[in-house]
């Protein structure tokens, strides 16, 4: 069975629960715990180098890393990915938006605001943070605006990967008030079939 | 023709014109100076609302951005791509890991130290980036001894997306004659058909 070690907060450890979750796939979580520096043993950069969580074992000795990937390696093939070549790369960039100018500034400020306290000294940068993160969700409600989804008018990865810590912005004290298209694509993303909330345990393991 | 709005010493631009060089698409490019805001102008926002080079035109009034995913889209069907479903998974993990563990550290030590100097109150900053970046090329050392390209045994995506900044790491002050085997690898991508060095001219629009 697929095994995901994960830290059950970590949005980007939920966008691989709740793919899998509606895709159907059966999984078992390792839950690893990243403040004791359980992903920097020798052990665990044997399984991804990059000592970082989502880690899946697709099959024993098989691993895959880094969120997005994981995301498009099971969603390949499935009504989740554009068949359009644009749309696809669309899909894409709105990934990498959310590597690059959303998660640093977003999933950051919330980690030391709901999880790990600011470190000593960081205070300056959380400012920074926050101010990148409002940035990133500007741009988020400008395109929101134009459509209802980010690849164009289907659902995709490109909205589990943006949901995954947007949703949860307010724990790091983003005022999601003043976005009222972001917050109706809330509600689009959860009716989706399947939905999982980050909070919720992990289903059982059936199809 | 494909338009490439860019800043020609920027890494991330200079993968697009790597890529399009190598497969034979004839391109012209649109000098940007970030530096005076040229790209957070309401008409460049409206071309691309995260507000980046490299952005490129498809046609006229089509546009695509994120370095990355314009290398997808281009590379699509091409041997550039894996055809295996795990190995093109593992070049997306290697194109993620560039964006989120390595161009933040090394793209941006380069610029501060070769171009714009470290802004102010940043020093300390500059010194988590660097033995971030530093963390970055240990994690590639490691798996260049144990494969000749990023996504297996052929040079994709992958490899210009992480060649770009690099390969000009040193202009950050990072010491790279620790890595034998990233130099190595120097070594094979400059031999792939049709390279093109980041400070060559953009070549003539000619097949």
């Amino acid at each position: 069975m697929i095994k995901l070690y994960q830290l059950h907060p970590s949005g980007n450890c939920y966008k691989v629960r709740l793919l899998l979750h509606q895709l159907g796939i059966p999984f078992e979580t390792v839950e690893t715990n990243i403040s004791a520096g359980e992903t920097r043993t020798p052990e665990f950069k044997a399984k991804n180098p990059i000592a970082k969580v989502p880690t899946v074992e697709l099959e024993p000795g098989v691993f895959l890393a880094e969120s997005n990937a994981i995301l498009w390696y099971f969603a390949e093939g499935t009504p989740l990915i554009p068949s359009d070549k644009l749309e696809r790369a669309r899909m894409l960039q709105w990934m990498f938006f959310e590597q690059y100018s959303h998660e640093p500034y977003i999933a950051v400020a919330r980690a030391w605001i709901a999880f790990y306290g600011v470190p000593p000294g960081k205070e300056r940068e959380l400012e920074e943070r926050i101010q990148k993160g409002y940035a990133a969700l500007d741009v988020m409600e400008g395109e929101l605006k134009k459509r209802p989804f980010f690849a164009g008018e289907r659902y995709s990865i490109a909205d589990i990967a943006l949901y995954a810590y947007t949703h949860v912005a307010d724990e790091g004290r983003f005022d999601l008030s003043r976005y009222p298209a972001i917050r109706s694509w809330f509600e689009r993303v959860q009716a989706q079939p399947r939905h999982l909330r980050l909070s919720d345990a992990v289903p059982p393991a059936t199809r």
